[in-house]
């Protein structure tokens, strides 16, 4: 993630704004001492977050300073140790909470993607996530999902234009579709039809789309299919148009994802370590002593 | 929630932006013929969201329409239409994913909240949430929170103040603390405390805080410190303050909270359904027809 | 006041874009030389702000330093010096009005408030204001409030509930709505009743509310209707419900504020602080020599 | 005031999020009814601020309608309806405080203005503002001066430029400056020179200022200056810069501003009416039948 | 352009407040009435910002309405009547010269896009713009640029990935370089090299780039370059990676535009539409009648 | 320019996020290394913008340093180092392209208005800019006016009123207007009428307007006409309100420019520098060696 991007400034204030409202009641007990806490992991996981979290701090404290006990996309253990902050004391007590949850929504989520990641290990199919994210997170969970060792698919509607159901019932067909697109956005723009039947997938590849999702067919008829597109993929590209095809599994039961990675797919998509995953569980203790 | 509040047109346009970012790359191929479509669930739960999916519909389209077919709060099964849709084309596309991500992740929240809350039905004790809320998103988790029977903590650290582990390590116990906050902040916040031992509960009730936090006392130990810190409420009071304590348990494991419902607290807080939730699966379908 | 809620800063800047607008045209003249000046208070008072001014002169020269001649909330005569600042000369030229205009409206209200508060002294009752605020200046001018020995009453309509006239009007009786308010919002939020005759409010008391606002009853009547008040609380209350009530006087004349402190209420809420108050003077002098 | 500008829209959102936070808790009890009110005023005095309390009560329901029963800038007595309101009830409630406390302040100030204006009727001399405004809210200030018969000085350090004792002090003389400015500033921006002795006006004349501000300086002294500056603005110019000089009285005791007035000024400036104005009262009355 | 993202209502504002400011100051003259304009060019070019000038009246009146005689992105006379606008006096004062400053600005580039592309007629090259645009409008200048008949490259850091020469001086080589953002970067970006040396495209080609922009190379050169290339793409691709190279050509002289026509390249872009046009002159004329 | 001011700040920000979008997504590519740049000039011109390039690199690395070669308003040759900038490659990277577009786009109108205002070297008329802007950049773009050696014109519609031919045409004649104007606009703004035949600019004249613009009227008609409107200016002021005159041509020919400073006007205005001038190239060159 590019921390330098003034959303992620944007994002913070907001963050802080709606836990700390017209301000900490309870900073009227505190002074501007400096103190410090750490941070300890009440379960194993991936960790994500720490750029972040420094961030956050020194929002309310510039002078506050994270140290990681864990790199980022690390992997930590129940009891382990994954940073400590020193700061002022109101700076920390406003901050604990909007730092915290951020770190343990997205360490829940770099954990699960991880965990899925772990068994295409080998496989060199790649896993993606997809554009189910939580409204006003998706920068910061497609992060995490890197994080974890996914590979991000695109961001928005605006920087990939995918071709779904909808769009192609309401046109003439996937080949106009896909044509009358790339006439109209950026060349640097990849083109990706939905694709839920043999049919559709082989129009796709035709159409000259640069991807084909490849959406709720089962292991054993991808395993078919795939060979099929590819092969339609060379012989249907001429001198000036040889072409790439990327082929991608959706809609995908991830219990079954070992056997989606047989199957000839380049990558595999799941939204589940994203709308799936539990909080990882820190707690931050402060330094009593000062 | 209260839906006319500035921030809930922020919140939209931000979630919007993340998702369009530059512009939905396929709205060339859509005009602005009216088109409706229809919301089913994928399974069971709790719905949530309804008045806020109208809201991002219609900030794309000013005369989108939404027909809710299952209330606020409401049960519904797997394969149930949950809300038909009419709008723009463009409008629809560009507001399916921000809107079903948003009511997808709520009514996860409602739905694991009920199931917590009808376990508490007849026992005459509340489910209440905490400030383990994703960044950006308090107001909206804790109106689902709501709709799944739970009663709201407090939204943050301005409307009311606790006094947690750290804030007594550091000031001269919890009788001062409370008797300087009750000097500084506004008379309508309440003050209160978060106690780990019987000691410092009783300290917490007699030092004139409005509740008491229980935080990780096993549900044997509270039904044996409930009542003793109620009469020691009782009997600590003068004619001007006489008081009512709220004792609260916190730190519970959600699968025990039965247990916790019969030991004579007043509420139960648990941050299991924000942090602990699946989000609810539904799906938007087009009518083809138009 | 928390300095560190992000508020703070934008408010701040529209401020200053409010005075700046598209740039100071007498800056051409100046250049970044570093000089001093003074504050002068031209009549006395009570001081308010100076850690606002700070913030607003450092928004224009990161390294300017204010250096406070009188405490936050601490009195000054005429021709005192209240503080010193050092900063670049275009810095102070441009913060110079609105510093002064901020200082002297928060300091009229701060001695204002000092001197309503002042005849309460020994009574044991406090002062309160109201949501009688400037628009926009809400959390400053209940901090000037504060400063002036004041306490400050509910922030908005979101951290306390209260039922006033056409609420009650509306539905269906003090008690109904006091119970289903109490179902409703976060258990951390207390619940007050505006009461304008002895049935409101003991039906009031009754009903469960955390406080009573007795509403331009003249000082002899609640002399009498206190300790029935009081008496009703304790007796209406069980051994789960025993209830502290507090009780408000309003709409006062404050001239006769004095009359008030005796009749056993908790508070006197006034606006006049706020709504009838004048700026208090100050002058900003330049060092020459820089 | 010019509405249309974006400012004012961004500055009722302020306001409304400044009193409703995170939501009105009571709007639970309300429902989307219309209903109606009426303001009264509780004192006479001048109104203003009617357009812009239909849009803060636009803004929570687009339908809200209001009724002025009394003019932009027209006279009220005490017990008169100057307004209706219609529009949903939860919107009314919402709108009230902030609605109440805006016209309340403007009134005040409008009310003040009028009554120094008419201090000044059949003399010719006009009454100006000043700089000293409310942070945030000098374009709403400075529109009630205007309705209360005042008109407005500069609206910021931008629109106009005024040397002031500092840059003189911080420069070569006040020719100097004034020459400087007038090849550095927008050739359509006034340039207004402080002088507080006699011979800082002359050279101020001399200099081509547009306008002299004459701080301090007793009546009968000014009645001297005044012809001698006039004298010394025809006499100094040329056949190409023939030049009208605007002279303007400030720092005056508003108790003596008819003393002024005769001095042969072209206007009298004072923050008075803005610095040290009460508010005036405002009662808001539902139409229980609704 | 898709008018519906949050961006273009922002940007709008930001435009109209920078003209309005305070508020125009001659709206005191006007009313609400209602009343008519036409635009008429006075040259001949290409039109561009019909929706926008539309929303932009719309924004201070919401019952403007627009009535274009000119298609967007089509050709119009000296003379002609592009567009006509009715709408309140106040509205059409305050928004006319913002909306005209915009449409001769666009139309501008627009127009000189044409004039490129109609070089290229027939030849199945496309021209495409680059990230040369004015700070702000990129979005507005990327959209007349295709009004115009051109093709948008990337539209930021963030939706395709550019290896520029300091990239790569500062990695590892160009394969190592394309590797590595292949595994870090979301698989629908595509990856572009910048080539300046016939070597340095070799080995963009080989690194599996998806196009490489060829630099300042002349079209001689070009011409015997690009099949070269071509023949690469296909030889070092396997089974699985067989791949469409895109070549562009960049860094060129837009008089020579068709010598690169013939080269082969896929693309030649240019910044000069957008770094090298004048704004097209168009007059607005009030309908005195009204 | 007034760089305090916090529009700047937030232009930064919106050309940023323009560029960056959600994120730069090579930065992967890059680490935290401080390296270094310089800007060299590709054509001669005057050079535009330095405090402001400074301001973005200091954005995205505060510590970030550069280093001027040519002053603000100065010339540069072909071939010749500009400025050299100091940062962390991230950053450098990342603000390459919006300041090098800011800079090359005003120091392109710098360029062209000092070809203008060359020629009126010893002329005494002075050349001044209008509101033909192009949106979002008025104070950027004024700003290289005046490094190009121009002068301001009014800023906005708020700061000066010029009454224009559809304000006549509604209104009751031009000294109507005027009068209206003075009553009700702050006193500090200038009038100005726009006159297009000889009859007006004497009415206008008359009326006692600030300045009078001479809308396309030729040099040798000027020539006769300027005389006359100074000597009416000279009679048709009474003691008080002797006044000087501002004689402005516009709508003029650039390229007979020379012929309009004989004609005895004050300024001429053109908008030709701002909407007929092209981008002076510069290029960004990383020293390789770190």
């Amino acid at each position: 993630m590019d921390l330098q991007i003034p959303t992620i400034n944007n994002l913070i204030d907001l963050w802080l704004t709606e836990d700390l409202g017209r301000g900490d009641l309870t900073t009227v007990l505190d002074d501007d001492e400096v103190c410090s806490a750490i941070w300890i992991a009440k379960q194993s996981g991936i960790f994500c977050s720490g750029p972040l979290v420094q961030k956050i701090f020194q929002k309310l404290d510039k002078s506050a300073q994270i140290s990681l006990e864990v790199d980022e996309g690390g992997a930590f253990k129940s009891g382990q140790k994954v940073l400590s902050v020193t700061g002022k004391k109101s700076a920390l007590l406003a901050g604990e909470r909007t730092s915290l949850n951020l770190a343990m929504h997205l360490s829940g989520i770099a954990t699960e993607t991880k965990h899925l990641v772990s068994q295409l290990n080998g496989t060199g199919v790649r896993l993606a996530d997809t554009r189910k994210t939580t409204p006003g997170l998706r920068l910061l969970e497609k992060y995490a999902f890197k994080c974890g060792g996914g590979m991000n698919h695109r961001m928005g509607l605006d920087d990939a234009a995918m071709l779904k159901e909808n769009h192609i019932a309401w046109s003439r067909g996937i080949s106009e579709s896909v044509q009358s697109l790339r006439e109209s956005i950026p060349w640097t723009a990849k083109i990706i039809v939905e694709a839920e039947t043999e049919e559709q997938a082989k129009e796709a590849v035709i159409s000259g789309a640069d991807g084909v999702l490849l959406d709720e067919i089962p292991p054993n008829q991808l395993k078919i299919l795939v060979p099929i597109l590819r092969k339609l993929a060379r012989t249907s590209s001429n001198e000036r148009e040889s072409r790439q095809i990327v082929l991608e599994a959706s809609g995908i039961d991830p219990r079954k994802i070992k056997d989606y990675a047989s199957t000839g797919v380049d990558f595999i998509s799941s939204s589940s370590p994203i709308t799936k995953s539990y909080w990882i569980d820190f707690s931050m203790r402060f330094n009593k002593g000062q």
